[in-house]
């Protein structure tokens, strides 16, 4: 699963007909504490999200096919969920935990 | 979900029968803004684009297979789109969103 | 598969419902004698494991997907188990081995 | 899809047993225009090649294993085709074309 | 497909119950020539090799699945086979053979 932030939207007319419904969105892909990894993605968007939220991806062909209506549509990512809140335990408390 | 630029075509006549019928094609792959990465990748195209056009790539094995009339075509990269515009939030309203 | 250790937890209410009833855990990567690889991960947890723990993960949709209750969970990375102890060869006794 | 030549040949006595029959190759992958990327792959041969020919090469399991006669063969790169040729649009004529 | 020697073994004790009876152990993955790439590999090993061999291993949940008993085993690299030799073209042979 990749944590994204959405940064645009891509505009493609003439494609698959299994495609159609679904936004095209880009995504820059974020390490857990919401930094930049200057890695981009391209996703389908199954919940309906807005430029700049945080969403959750998944980033594999079978495990994306499964949000789309047509069973065989040719995706290989989706957005699947809004993340709310990312609780890391510090490194600190991390030393004594082990 | 990869863009890219088509940049080339590959011929090949001894191939696995179930691959027949759809053009081979090399491509460059692009940033969501358009910058070409560096990276490669050779592709069948099920949709009929052209050299130069720029394009929507699925690259996973699961996802590809469903657009090549053989359920069992050993593909891995498939073009299933034409882009026709990226539309990216700059970086300043991305500020004033978050 | 990857050997992680638990770093933090990922709250997302919003979500493709298959995903519901399974935290959702941030993951540093771990080289086999522990030493953290720097990769990070996001996955769900079907064990019931705490922070700081060292965990066996799967990073693939197919077998991920095996082990949500709901067969087509959009899913691409599961922590599968615990991980007690690496009993690695010293590279002297490799030497003698080969 | 990857463009590879063949430069060795492994031998696996003692394997699984639904891979018996197709030779395993050591292939070099190449970038579209012939050079060599330095990456290497290790893959079955369903078509016949011999050392130093041009191939393409399917490296996903799913795609993969569908050229293996045994359905459930554990294979994830398979050769595909024979490479005849690369025609590459050059980068001025790519201006234009843009 | 990669080629790895073994260097270790993982002891995880709670873990999916359909991962059971398969030794896990740690690889270092060569390159095709004996070199290790430096890159480790955590797999399931389902031939019953020892520290120090040097084995086969395909790295896709698909393919890697199919060998466990449970069909579903969330599993995603697997041992399949034994190195005995790999016969390389050495680059001079190669350049006649071009």
């Amino acid at each position: 699963m990749k944590i994204c932030t959405v940064s645009g939207q891509i505009i493609s007319t003439e494609k698959n007909h299994r495609l159609s419904g679904y936004p095209l969105l880009a995504l820059d892909v974020l390490e857990v504490d919401g930094t930049p990894t200057g890695e981009e993605l391209v996703a389908f968007d199954t919940i309906g999200v807005g430029i700049g939220e945080r969403v959750l991806v998944t980033i594999e062909g079978d495990a994306a096919i499964q949000l789309i209506r047509h069973k065989d549509a040719p995706v290989d990512a989706v957005i699947v969920g809004v993340i709310d809140e990312v609780e890391l335990l510090d490194s600190e408390e991390a030393a004594h935990e082990n």
